[in-house]
């Protein structure tokens, strides 16, 4: 009677994630799921050596590759591309000058040929110079119009259906879901909220330095082409200490640009995740990793394997990638 | 009886505020108290015409002679001056340095002679060259040790009680409240959460370039003595825009300052509040406005009247200042 009183509490504990709805149906029952739930209890059972009180549940999300798909350029380069279509008539010189001219020729090699120099250009001429407010409505109408290349579908339904139940999950369980990416933060506002659930004060990107100035007497925030932050590689854990001011105690990425957000985030007391999500589905996704030019994922895969993080290998872990596909059925396990 | 049955919940709404407890019992039944009961109700009570969504309910507050005193100085280059006096053993040579010298030989003269140049050596010397969480660290135990000249009192028990009434019923309100001041981020972080019950990821402030970087193989993030942002004036709109993404419905200050924060929150749709701290009150705490060489208020108080912003007398509307004095009777209304 005196084992079976000790044993119970143990055995309710154990059998917790068999009898509630399972919070994660696109996972399989692989060692992916298994360590998201149970460091998910680990931390949040009250009595537990692991836990964790509820303002400490910070879990931060690279963007690119991570939430969304990446391929087969990051999609805030696409809307770059377009936005120098849809603003050539304003600027009649973009006809003959590089590497604008490339774009609006869809004159890949000479784009190739203009390098980062280029894209910064791009980037500058299409994501400044306007007030923060109309660089947003500039990208809400870009996700309602544009479709991917390859899938025909909206950008912003390109997301993970394994990520998205993994966000709820982590939410239901008092976590604070962050986004901490390279990508643009306003960009990334346009469609967080709606498509993650993570609303505007929860998404940290690269930003430019802006300027608040009178407009006409109505007071705007202007984005200036001076690069404020680049929210890439150590920026992000810089990122998040100068905006969270807590260690996450989850951080998930996809590339060595998540690197140093994996580190800072294993580096800190008690127990952490920290996670990869390795694009090995050329058939449903992509297959990408080392030589890869977008997401590249090469140092952070080598210390993920020494340091035992969790590596989502997508092919064999996911039963679906994105939310327009239909469910696929249960495998017997 | 139809009268009867339309006029009900219009009464009911009506006698909510006088029926609940009073959220805000340290502020006399002013102009100000008036204000903010009101405009809480117009946004929250669903079907206003006014309301306003939980998730948008954004609410500002600047921290110097806001939230809590900034005479006979700011409380943070008071710190600044003690960190000198402790740091000064492992720099020999600010004996014969100024603006160290003056701090370690209390020469106010000398210091005065030094400055914003000097104030800005000082504060580079005291707040930069260490990780962030060193840094919080030496605030924490500052604020432990370090008394106010005036009281006698912590520095962080220096806040003012009705604010702190006005931030709980705010956030009861399901507001989410944050600070953006002028001081380092990091240094209002020490104290914000306890003092305040403003999380670290709701404090916004002056920031320093930080630079992640490996110390004996641990991860950290070190503050440099680049500023990265002036979290003044324009910088508090700027600040805004680019941490929460939202525009305030609510900002209070008590500066010039914060005139640029007034102003982008006034220019938002739909309904809002503005309030100015105006220090009054020579007795139990300072007056001072527009001659001030800590915490002016010229232009924003003339902004304020025009307005119709709300302005609070500190001396006729705050029944008590600080949480530590005992609560003044309520008075014959």
């Amino acid at each position: 009677m005196t084992s079976l009183r000790r044993a119970l509490p143990v055995l309710c504990l154990l059998s917790l994630p068999v009898l509630a709805a399972d919070p994660l149906p696109s996972w399989h029952e692989g060692p992916s799921k298994h360590s998201i739930l149970e460091f998910v209890q680990a931390v949040t059972v009250e009595g537990s050596e692991d836990y964790v009180k509820p303002a400490e549940r910070i879990a931060v999300f690279d963007n690119d590759g991570t939430l969304w798909t990446e391929q087969p350029a990051y999609f805030e380069v696409l809307f770059a591309f377009d936005e120098v279509k849809r603003l050539a008539p304003q600027h009649p010189d973009w006809k003959t000058t590089q590497p604008f001219k490339a774009v609006l020729e869809n004159d890949h090699q000479a784009l190739a040929q203009s390098g980062m120099d280029g894209l910064l250009r791009i980037i500058g001429a299409t994501h400044t110079g306007v007030s923060t407010e109309a660089f947003i409505d500039n990208a809400k109408r870009w996700l309602k119009q544009a479709r991917h290349p390859k899938t025909g579908k909206p950008f912003n339904q390109m997301i993970y259906q394994p990520m998205l139940e993994m966000l709820d999950y982590l939410r239901s369980q008092q976590f604070k879901t962050y986004i901490v990416s390279g990508g643009d933060t306003a960009f990334m506002r346009a469609f967080a909220e709606e498509a993650y659930g993570v609303p505007p004060e929860q998404v940290i990107g690269t930003n430019f330095v802006t300027r608040f100035q009178f407009n006409n007497a109505k007071p705007q925030v202007i984005r200036t082409a001076k690069l404020a932050h680049n929210d890439d590689g150590p920026g992000k854990p810089e990122s998040i200490d100068a905006v969270i001011g807590r260690r996450p105690i989850l951080a998930f990425g996809n590339s060595d640009g998540d690197l140093q957000m994996l580190q800072w985030t294993a580096a800190g007391p008690g127990r952490r995740l920290m996670g990869l999500v390795h694009h090995t589905d050329a058939q449903r996704e992509w297959a990408y990793d080392r030589h890869s030019p977008v997401g590249r994922l090469d140092k952070a895969l080598d210390q993920a394997k020494t340091q035992h993080w969790t590596v989502v290998d997508m092919a064999s872990e996911w039963r679906r990638i994105y939310p327009f596909e239909p469910a696929v059925k249960l495998q017997a396990q």
